[in-house]
């Protein structure tokens, strides 16, 4: 961590302290990297304290993201086409990094992220290999890659290491997915034990998906997760492709399979869940599983709208992720939840700006294995944005619907400081240590070529 | 108009003349406030010829406006509720503005468009008359309050002066609707002739939709229009309700009720268009009609997704709108008629970004009776738009696919430079007359009080 030590009161003209509405004039009293106390309606600076205009909130959780994959931005949108078609594109990509490419496009990545307010990034991970598929010198070179990118930028990361076994049901790797796969669970498990973690980052372990674990690897990657009670992530159900495979192999949906495989429960979390039986629905909700929906990339990908509230109501958290980065916004995410069901059910407020508050901050901050984060209250890590209130988007925001205005209004170039672990990572919009994420980005896509 | 006139030659780095891709180095020659000349691929810009980096589009036409709606922005989220419930509360606002507040809120919003690229702005108007019913002593104050606040901006408008007589089929106005009733289509056509147009201002009638006005009423709007040649918008099939209403009524839907009054034709648009039938699709079409979507609407208002890309199919052309003023940014307006597209699909590409970027500038220019802007090419109007590549949102755009990148990833802060008829409005993303839109916004929102 690079980034400055910040004061340790702070007096914010508003904060959302996870109520339905914002409170006014709240103290926060930040010792190290946890919240020592939280003094509601103070209703001016105390002497000598610093004063933070706008509408300060729990650090945003990304809890799904694949960096790599900002390479494709605005370059893969060309012609008609599938999810499928899509992919293609993302495996030139993925066919081409290298260690250190990788480590710069991250690094950009997340400065792009921290920027619009992420303090937490669960990095779902399958780049593992050379490009022949053979382990790097350092089995764990691309992780690592991964880790030190967000160690520069200053944000904490879960690097959910993904087991990636075969190229479908039945099918081995294709020649991008060799870089991929571990050839075996037990083989997974064994790189996947190398990691360690560190003051901002913790591990986690992904299934791919039922196209790319078969259900005894499943299995083994749940209990390797059960045993060092790891968060699970793997991708659920995004296209209705997916279900008729695993269907057709096995007579169950991929939720059904997870949870015979001893895949659910509380640190579990499924990404996308977009095309779900009432039946897995209940199972996700019965089993306190997180859902981590995807929304800018759901719209991008063609891949549908998830039953996120009927997921909610059968007892599941929610989580967001900006994924494939097509966006880089999590206020955007958070209201596209709501927007996109509006879309579908012809209704309004199907989730309320808390809930959607809460699915950014608290519900990814469990996801990704940090329970003590992602609120503002005593004793939660000290990660903080605010959002200035000030751009045309959001004037004459009002604080009886703060909340509201922010997350219905508000984007990315709104959120003026970023504070992780009590550490300021951004100010006044810029990063604290590091150059404008664009620099960096630039750079970063030049390495790969055209 | 109070903005600045600009050099006679510029030399954009990229520029959009209507193609699936950009045009590298285009030398644009002005002419008062036509283009005079069009040059694409000079390597670099001739001696003493400004340098425009990023890329030039034409002026971007917001074909659907209600700029009083701008007062609702993030106070209107709260609670469960349909697009009825939503329209109580747009209702409290419309009781309250006067012709100077309505002035007020217009500048300052026309601005926040102004500043998000927006050149032409279609105000569907029909808050015309006192609070309890009667006319201003100047029967068109409220018209020409908004005229003058797209005047003072510097951006065109077509003020489309809307017909409203009915609380709803068969219904009288209530409280609130007094205000925008003419009794009746005549006296309606009466105050609608006492209208002048300007350099920058054009007129345009509307039927404010089938359940505000009967079957005869809306035959003599449309012979009105068509008589003197103008644009005629009407409201269409937004919600189901309103078709369920007018079948009972009138045995047809509203498009079909249209048809027969006389409206459909090519200087008509349809506004919404999100519930139609494929027999509705073909009168559309087959007339040559405009449809104006305004999906970020459309989403917040949970109305539905439109049929946009088989109204094109079927001859029609597409236009875009703001409307609700919910987000104020052409560009997502048009990524978000692809994205809804494709979450209602499941399918990729069903507009292209030529195709979106089309319906951002020259399908709107036609909508509005500006049928000679909303491109780049001699003769043209001088209405340009140049957005900077220089966010982390836009970083690594690449001249072959820059247009994608721009409607899929651009947004309205990455705005730079805006020109109407050849006077700059905006410079470097800073209005050139006017103070920061925030501020504007501000002071007209706090004259309505909360």
């Amino acid at each position: 961590m690079t980034a400055r030590p910040v004061p340790a009161l702070r007096w914010c003209e508003l904060a959302w302290l996870g109520g339905e509405r914002v409170e006014e004039g709240v103290l926060i009293e930040i010792d190290g990297d946890r919240i020592a106390s939280v003094e509601p309606g103070v209703s001016s600076p105390p002497a000598g304290v610093a004063r933070v205009d706008g509408l300060t909130l729990p650090g945003l959780a990304n809890a799904h993201s694949h960096a790599f994959q900002r390479a494709l931005r605005g370059r893969a949108q060309r012609g008609a086409g599938s999810f499928w078609a899509w992919r293609e594109r993302m495996y030139a990509v993925a066919a081409r990094l290298e260690p250190r490419d990788h480590f710069e496009l991250a690094r950009a990545c997340f400065a792009e992220m921290a920027l619009a307010g992420v303090t937490l990034v669960g990095e779902f991970h399958y780049l593992h290999h050379e490009r022949d598929g053979r382990p790097y010198p350092e089995p764990n070179a691309m992780g690592e890659a991964l880790a030190r990118a967000a160690a520069q930028v200053g944000i904490r990361m879960t690097l959910l290491d993904a087991c990636y076994l075969h190229g479908g049901i039945g099918k081995p790797p294709d020649e991008v997915q060799r870089r991929f796969s571990d050839r075996s669970a037990a083989a997974w498990a064994e790189r996947a034990s190398g990691l360690r973690a560190g003051e901002v980052l913790r591990h986690g372990a992904a299934i791919h998906s039922v196209r790319a674990v078969d259900p005894d690897s499943a299995r083994e990657v749940a209990e390797f997760a059960a045993a060092a009670a790891l968060p699970l992530h793997a991708h659920v159900s995004e296209q209705p492709d997916e279900n008729e495979a695993c269907r057709d192999a096995y007579g169950c949906t991929p939720v059904e399979l997870l949870e015979r495989a001893g895949a659910l429960g509380g640190r579990f979390t499924a990404v996308h869940a977009t095309h779900l039986t009432s039946g897995d629905i209940e199972l996700l909700g019965g089993a306190g599983c997180t859902c981590c929906l995807c929304p800018t990339t759901e719209r991008d990908l063609a891949d549908g709208i998830g039953p996120a509230r009927a997921l909610r109501d059968a007892g599941a958290e929610l989580a967001l992720g900006s994924d494939s980065q097509a966006v880089i916004d999590p206020l955007e995410e958070a209201r596209a939840l709501e927007l996109d069901e509006r879309l579908a059910s012809g209704v309004r407020g199907r989730h309320a700006p808390a809930d959607l508050m809460r699915a950014a901050t608290a519900g990814g901050y469990r996801s990704l294995g940090w329970p003590e984060g992602g609120r503002i209250e005593p004793g939660a890590l000290a990660d903080l944005v605010t959002v200035g209130l000030d751009s045309a988007r959001l004037a004459g925001t009002e604080p009886d619907t703060a909340l509201d205005s922010v997350v219905f209004a508000g984007a990315a170039p709104d959120v003026r400081h970023v504070t992780v672990g009590g550490r300021a990572v951004v100010r006044g919009g810029v990063h604290a240590s590091l150059g404008p994420p664009a620099a960096m980005l630039r750079s970063a896509l030049a390495r790969l070529g055209p």
